[in-house]
């Protein structure tokens, strides 16, 4: 018998398979009918909820994929090691595929594993990533995606996140009790449900201690380390300039440490910077930054588990996992009580 | 007609795949007589000695892997990217295996590769890699490997690498000039010819400059942080203390630094730092750090340019490729005269 899996559904009841994969999902966004109709047709066609389970699979490759958007980040290095602890324990290979934020490499590449060459995947979606048509491939192809980090909305899967929104709530809550009035926030890709998230979280906190959001204070930089440094030095001249940084992206923190090195901008004393970021030598850095550090490892580890389990188990509701992990505080030298 | 490879003539002579390599790479290591008998063979068979040129080959993945130590050095992340710029002209999808630092991780990822999930491979070796059966075995299923950075002898491999020898000895040169007279030099294995090399040339600037080897400070570190910290600590608490250190390898750059910190060890006024490291912030560290740093990004063009050829043009000696790209000093603040 051939596998049946949700596009033989959406096949058979003219619909996508964005579609099925939600009314399976029982999604608010489906009417009752459709619902019902999509329930009876899987009954009949004997549709079991997790095709990837290792005894309904031909063959295995006993290699999963980790697709990131870069590696020079510390995150996604970080992230890596933890799949990889996982993985060796349970036999596998861990081969990783960089996107470089691009949303068409993301999509060829997801179109290339469809062909066996892995058994499951762990994905971090690209700042570019607009549809979700290339993961529902995949899944149908019988291949689980776990998301862990950047996830996309609308899509049965597996995911494993950090507390983003409590992250930019918690760092603005900081920075407004160090003293900071004017609190800018650097981000990179609006599309990207954390960098929504911290926002969210950054604009929360100010009106919780009264302060208005100035759109002007919100940054969006870009993929260019020399446009990024010319939109900070913008920032940094503005008569109203900010006292206080959120800077929500790692490789946003080199740039602005050295505009304020060049300009003579004085850390803590003129401005007080908080960094996302899991940077090693954050510590020794000039000044010491204070940083919102992420679970890096054990989501790397708790998506790997969620994904073996797919793979293993046959009765493993993992689409519907959701696991957040919380991130950490650390306050450093970047942010401490000016004495001027 | 079934394809002859180094194999081949290997089975038909009864001797090893490596001494026909060498054979036919006209080593030094090998007799006449048995390069005679070697070249006989190879004619006899119709030994092609570019056996992965396209057209020879039967099925194409068009996906190349990088095999690195890790992606937390920068680095790494950096040759990745290069490599990444020429796979895309070129039409090839990257993946990227990581061994850290474990020759049974490299033996089995290699082994993996042979079943045609790649088409070529470009491989860092680890720091316990010992031997080359493993890259014979690639080459005889007709995958040419390409070496960077770090190489290993006694194989017929396309290599790009920098000048490590040059840049140890510039690295001791330097902090001679400016007023060092106990260098320690720290570095992780022995076994790993870029370390070999740099520590030969800091031998080789001590003793053009009239001082002799200190063995007590040529210091071998761990992958380990906490063995590493400590090691460093001891060195740092001898009574004839260092006061230039050289940190050849990026990941020990941190834990020196905060050891520092820690010990109120002022540098460069106690102690000046060189480091071997590509890292984008060595800039903004306490003290901003003077490093040698390597053309990673033209490190990565360069191997995948090699990789192509091979994979693409019928008579290019490849495995002949030995291309060197010179590293950079860039002095900084941890290297300043001191003032005290």
């Amino acid at each position: 018998m051939s596998q049946v899996n949700i596009q033989t559904i959406a096949k058979e009841l003219n619909l996508s398979i964005s579609t099925v994969s939600k009314a399976l999902n029982d999604s608010h966004e489906i009417s009752a009918e459709t619902k019902e109709r999509v329930l009876h047709t899987a009954q009949k066609l004997h549709y079991s909820p997790n095709p990837y389970a290792s005894g309904l699979r031909r063959k295995k490759s006993n290699t999963v994929a980790v697709v990131v958007p870069e590696v020079a980040d510390s995150f996604f290095s970080q992230v890596i090691k933890g799949v990889e602890e996982i993985a060796q324990r349970k036999g596998y290979h861990v081969l990783i595929y960089l996107t470089y934020e691009s949303f068409e490499k993301e999509k060829k590449i997801l179109t290339d594993l469809q062909n066996g060459r892995v058994d499951g995947v762990l994905m971090s979606v690209s700042g570019e990533t607009a549809s979700t048509e290339h993961v529902d491939a995949l899944q149908s192809a019988g291949l689980p995606l776990v998301f862990f980090d950047r996830t996309v909305e609308g899509t049965l899967n597996g995911k494993v996140r950090t507390n983003d929104y409590e992250s930019g709530h918690k760092a603005t809550q900081h920075l407004i009790e160090r003293g900071c009035q004017r609190i800018a926030f650097l981000s990179t890709s609006p599309r990207l449900d954390i960098n929504g998230n911290r926002l969210n979280g950054y604009k929360a906190a100010l009106k919780d201690n009264g302060y208005a959001v100035d759109e002007q204070l919100v940054v969006q930089c870009t993929e260019s380390y020399s446009e990024n440094y010319a939109i900070m030095q913008r920032l940094m001249k503005r008569r109203q300039k900010p006292n206080g940084v959120i800077v929500s992206v790692e490789k946003l923190i080199t740039p602005f440490y050295l505009l304020c090195k060049k300009e003579n901008i004085a850390i803590p004393a003129d401005v007080k910077i908080i960094g996302f970021s899991n940077l090693a030598n954050a510590e020794i850095l000039h000044p010491s930054l204070t940083t919102i550090t992420q679970p890096a490892l054990e989501m790397g580890k708790a998506a790997a588990v969620i994904l073996f389990g797919a793979l293993e188990k046959r009765h493993y509701n993992w689409q519907n996992e959701d696991v957040v992990i919380p991130s950490a505080l650390i306050v450093r030298d970047s942010t401490s009580q000016a004495t001027h």
